[in-house]
């Protein structure tokens, strides 16, 4: 395997474990309606600090989330790179399928014309 | 919460929690090459028949995959719609998130010309 698409499965893996965990997911509704602090985060949520900390760590080392501490305060954001790589691999399996569809058709009329 | 909302965020944690498992979307990069039998799919995955069907009944279950048995075989392939499900989640966060950053830019050039 090249060194480039281990890197990218390694992308997709990190991008997907974190997406299939359904807090970090609402984490991801709540940072879409703009940047928020860690404890506003967690209080909706009825999460401890702690508990969103650690589902941050897992969501920035997967491109979903992007924190930055200004002071005493960690202010949080969505990070569109890690939505990117899970649409590109939705993407690529889809249109994979959706070639071999159109392939079976072409095959299907050419059948149909002799 | 209505009744419309929460079947949308069932199918959403289904789909989520599918394409949370390496194997899982191993077995999807499989059949968005063309539909399979079980065991065609087990082979190169080097799984057991169980582990396939056991992670194919997650994948039917969330909308990802379809198997149709004919006589003695079993044949998968990739079902649309679980992608569908997968890939609007993500439009919709991302969209929500242009739209403040687009928000923002307005904002700031209405700043500007002051």
């Amino acid at each position: 395997m090249r060194s480039g698409m281990s890197g990218q499965r390694v992308k997709v893996d990190r991008v997907f474990h974190a997406l299939g965990d359904a807090t970090r997911r609402a984490i991801l509704e709540s940072l879409s309606r703009g940047p928020v602090s860690v404890s506003q985060l967690a209080e909706p949520l009825e999460l401890t600090l702690a508990a969103v900390v650690q589902h941050l760590q897992v969501l920035e080392e997967s491109g979903l989330v992007r924190t930055e501490k200004v002071g005493r305060v960690r202010t949080c954001r969505i990070d569109p790179e890690g939505l990117s790589v899970a649409n590109q691999w939705i993407a690529d399996r889809r249109s994979l399928w959706e070639r071999r569809l159109d392939r079976l058709g072409n095959l299907l009329a050419e059948t149909g014309e002799e």
